[in-house]
């Protein structure tokens, strides 16, 4: 294949110029509230690799699992074994297992106990809430409380919210946005069983 | 709030159901092409998630990471320090710093050479090549070759392939699928600039 030099250096000093124009412009700096939704892959992957990097820079972090499955066990140890991570994992599997609202409602009600202790602590730098959406969409929890205290959380403090069906309320709140999206998946349309490493 | 507990029960019913059906359907068990893209956050911290997973399993990972940045260097050290985790961090930061077109080419095929390597390697159960749709999209690689080695590889390794302008001929062959859309973002909406631990 052929290209003209000059063509790829013009596109990659157009990147270049893009981005770093879009970077010298924001200077905010600031806790952001981040949340990672949609009913694809790698929502609870990507808060924990955001945890990873505070703990990189040597930073604290606190985690709240709100609904322990085998799911990202292995991430769960990686973290959890680190000095700086506070680990929590409340709930007794899945919340449709054990089909029993008021229990639910305390579980959470536990979790939540150990995310306001985290967020409330100077020390912590990022608390991830994961699968925090559930809870808030099967209304274990007050959204509306759950958002007056994110919303008047410390100036540097980020929280991370995983979860399908973030309320649309927390959504205008956040800072920072994403939505996983299944485009294919193998389940569905191939008859391919969960995979050891992949799913679980 | 008032909810009847019969309603909730019905619809904890319903959820657990439907996923136990899928799951039953689904009965082969192979090794996937996982394709994490789009432009929003988390493609590389979903896929390293899995690379996780796979280690906590005991089983062996592959890293090649196509596009060196300061980004993901917590998850780097944390899976690189790993005894059953082979991983080569290939170029020299960003491409649009370089701009120089074969010197991009030949770092390309150094880390095409590594991940070939290890998909012919039997010992690997997993190989992740990070950030190799932008190599591909800037046409440092043959599409058709990659997509020829990955269709003939053993029958139960996983090759998990991560960056945005995943070309549409690799979508088509993949198993597996997602696509990170970003829903928000603070730099260009609020002028918060990149804070450390969230975006690097």
């Amino acid at each position: 294949m052929k290209t003209d030099p000059d063509s790829h250096k013009r596109m990659t000093q157009r990147h270049k110029e893009g981005f770093e124009k879009k970077k010298a412009a924001a200077q905010l700096e600031k806790g952001l509230l981040i949340v990672n939704t949609g009913t694809g892959k790698g929502k609870s992957s990507a808060a924990f690799g955001m945890g990873m990097r505070i703990l990189g820079h040597g930073m604290k972090l606190g985690v709240v699992q709100f609904i322990k499955g085998a799911l990202y066990s292995a991430e769960r140890d990686f973290l959890g074994s680190h000095a700086n991570c506070d680990f929590h994992v409340v709930g007794a599997g899945y919340t449709w297992d054990t089909q029993d609202r008021e229990a639910d409602m305390r579980t959470a009600a536990r979790g939540w106990a150990e995310a306001l202790r985290m967020i409330n602590d100077p020390s912590y730098d990022m608390v991830i809430l994961d699968e925090l959406n559930i809870v808030l969409k099967y209304q274990y929890l007050d959204l509306e409380e759950v958002l007056r205290v994110f919303a008047g959380r410390r100036e540097m403090l980020h929280i991370v919210v995983t979860g399908r069906h973030a309320p649309e309320a927390l959504i205008e709140q956040a800072d920072l946005v994403s939505e996983m999206r299944p485009v294919k998946h193998p389940y569905k349309e191939q008859g391919v069983k969960a995979q050891k490493g992949v799913e679980f």
